[in-house]
């Protein structure tokens, strides 16, 4: 079975690359608008503690909702599986990621973590039971990244808070509906600072290695989460992880993944290895679109998926 | 690591029977609501061609929507990808199976191949290329099962189509928006037998061997579909294949698989085993409540899943 | 007070022409895709029995969803309030006239008689009732009108069947849900047939004079429904008859009426008149671009409406 | 033709009164729930400035959703019909008044002034003309009633601003599509306050007088709005004004009408007279189930209906 090498690494980059010109840098806020369009970087961290790597896989971006599962894995940490799972859901919605449309019929439990919805609410969670939400989430992403000098990007969170009226229109409305305890304002604020965390694809490979590692972080050697825990949030990742193309991505990739706007893509294969990518244009289901080739291409080459 | 043994099996029967009651038979035709609620099987097919089971695992009965992957993996073999998924999605649709709504607002082309709109376009495809498409689904299972003795029942298949009046909207719907190409009814008629066929565990769980075996039957040794299609497949069937109880299932048992109302599901881990189990009552998803729970077990007990 | 008197009419005739050109004719069958986008005719039928007109008034085009009017008021006769009302609403649909998401919501209950799901329920009530539905139907509007000559258009009629899928697929989901009780395509067949009258302005203006004067034809001097029963129905035309364009016509024109995708419009001043308008260009809700225009200008110069 | 007299109505009221148990009294805040059921009143105000009434009629309660036909004239006087008419549309919503879905379908345009994300739009418009909006409803309220004892409810208001969340996430999700100009909380409490205007039967009969009187008022002489205008409102009072029971309201009562949850409805019939009838158990869609009933019966008993 080929083996991952920098050299294979180089080599899909530059397959990938024809594809840049073709999707869309997120813009929806300055900050984001800005970035070059030609970045391009792949890491991979082994199980072994091994990092491969190509490209701008060195380079801080912004990771936007691949902090989903972050936060996701501290709640999992602060609260029983019945507290989490009787306020948001494990399905699909099969809805644009910023639908209020199923939150209303579903009388606002949202269907799963990566949905924004999902993602508010468990904001609200770290907030009821955390003093300093914030700053715990930044110490915690340090730590499973082995890298202290890890920090928000106060700019694009700036930002993100002075387009911030769809995110409060999903949180009151979910309050409506008696799911979400704190003040809306201050939760927004701590969601859009988690989204704005800047990290490189090397931190997000060392950084999700426990989900390939049975939730053993290889960075720390410490248990993150328990196994059985670990196969649930991938399962989660498998199905909801990709906005409404993670039927595609599990079609073309086959792995369990998180995407964020920003253009990085973190994926894992159980047991082997976690893999981040970045590219800043996205497809129309918000993914990037060089990143998700990437990842395909390596899938293929490698003969590995979860399938 | 644990085996699958015969003990093993029967034990996770027993501890998984307590369930029966509490989920309910589907009873919207006859010939379903009859089935004793009490039957309970499981069979599992390795990849060297070993048969481990228990319960009724002999006992056939009526697959209804697993035959959903039987009718794509004929389709597989016949038509060029692009031809498939230009007509069909392979998204999760967050929807009820047998919804209208969203095949309206995304004009006649359903969200993936195992809600009933998607298995529906499948079969009118297969009417398209084929002189005889049941006759031809039908020795195309009886092959892969190396049974020459299964059959439709007629009676099941009878039934369904004086019941037929929800999927008939929903194929002319589809011809409303130039997804459909043959008359409607014969092309239920088709897609009702299909669902009418008569399999047992221990026959479910060797005619889908290839889903679990790079697309090679372990029964026949031939090559069904690449190993690529495979992946795909099973990624399919992974988010899209328990209806929107997908992500639960994922969450709870970490395989792909496919269910269908008569209480049977398949289920796959892929590079070792097909499995199948067999209880009639349902969870509120249309999922076999307790077969459900003996892959969750089972996949417990093992310390296997894809995740 | 201002009369309506023919040089009026014309006046208005002359000032709403410059509208052709600005709407789009139907064009989903040939049938009414080749009629000349500039006839433009008006005529009024006063409780007093004058016709008063101007233009195209008397050329013959294709009434489509006027029928449905006509269709009702026959249903009203053969059967009590309840058996109607508990197979059809009377609100608004708030959603285009072919839409099935609401029907699937409201279990097969359509909103209103007006949109398509609820003239096809009621085409189904008249076949249960009667030995000949299409010719009775065609015998009551020739007696209403005064004028044996009327004829369904054939070549209408049978293009319309030719592209029926989307009212099919209605008719099977309202079966399903109990809510249709003969075959489809007969009662489709008839529907299409009451969609294909042909009937110019001073025909549908004399048809409909019972509107104007509670249940009682000015033309027959029968009452065909009584006055409670002529409020309810003038009411439906009022909140429900111009499609999803119901609001606004109300606040422009201010009378009670029904168009049809040929470019008829009839409304109504209950006490005083009824009026029929014919122009085929049609707005995005479907309703006669010019022809509503020319109503809101008689209603404006002459100062009635029903506010 | 009968007329009205105060024997009239109090029959009516003996006519309806058993309806009372039969309904539900709002108990979303417990300012309202605390309401006797029983109360029942009726009050006309013709055009010749006659009050005529009986039972509660004259008896203050808080006026809810009927204050949004009174902001709605405000801004028809601040603001130019396109200003308007681009910001919130005329079309029945076919959905219930706090939902949010055809909202996000539709980008922020309401479907008209009446539901409640439509009056929070006009509400958005009255802060952003004028100074002090919650003293200039108040005085433009005392002024057509000509009453200068009628105040705001401040009870009702702070326990409606207790549970603004839906509207909150209403204002916000507009605001989210450019449709929404000031701070959402201040105009969500003029917005309350408006809803927690306390007036009688009479007072409401009176106020609303203008609408039966072609924009004139008969209490004050004063040309509110243009006769126009006031065709246009009665017109979208008859299509939009009772929630998701307008056509059942035109069906039954046949006037242009408007209801609050407070169990109040004001109607008026064009060149005659403006009713207000109050009686707090409302039906299932939300309007005074006795009230509509007795306005039912006005109308037969009368022989009067704008149809």
């Amino acid at each position: 079975m080929p083996q991952a090498t920098p050299e294979l690494l180089s080599n899909i980059l530059y397959q990938v690359r024809p594809l840049i010109g073709k999707g869309k840098v997120a813009n929806y806020i300055p900050a984001l608008a800005c970035i070059p369009n030609d970045k391009l970087g792949i890491a991979i961290y082994t199980n072994d503690g091994e990092v491969i790597k190509a490209g701008d896989a060195d380079e801080a971006f912004s990771i936007q909702s691949i902090s989903k599962a972050l936060s996701l894995t501290l709640a999992m940490q602060l609260y029983q599986p019945e507290e989490i799972w009787s306020r948001v859901g494990k399905e699909p919605s099969g809805q644009a990621f910023n639908s209020m449309i199923q939150l209303e019929v579903e009388q606002g439990i949202p269907r799963n973590p990566f949905i924004n919805a999902g993602a508010i609410v468990v904001a609200d969670m770290l907030q009821t039971r955390l003093a300093a939400p914030r700053q715990r989430l930044l110490d915690f992403t340090r730590k499973l990244c082995g890298d202290t000098d890890i920090v928000y990007d106060k700019v694009v969170a700036f930002s993100e808070m002075q387009h911030s009226d769809r995110n409060a229109a999903i949180a009151y409305l979910m309050r409506s509906f008696g799911n979400f305890d704190n003040e809306v304002i201050p939760v927004l604020n701590n969601y859009f600072h988690a989204c704005a965390l800047k990290m490189s694809c090397v931190d997000l490979a060392k950084t999700f290695s426990y989900l390939a590692n049975k939730g053993q972080s290889v960075q720390t050697g410490k248990q993150i989460i328990q196994p059985n825990q670990t196969k649930r949030l991938n399962a989660l990742l498998a199905t909801c992880g990709l906005y409404d193309g993670a039927g595609e991505f599990a079609f073309r990739v086959g792995m369990p993944g998180k995407s964020g706007v920003g253009g990085g893509i973190v994926a894992v294969i159980p047991g082997e290895m976690s893999i981040a990518v970045w590219s800043p244009e996205l497809d129309k289901s918000g993914n990037s679109l060089a990143g998700t080739a990437a990842l395909e291409m390596l899938s293929n080459q490698l003969g590995r998926s979860i399938f």
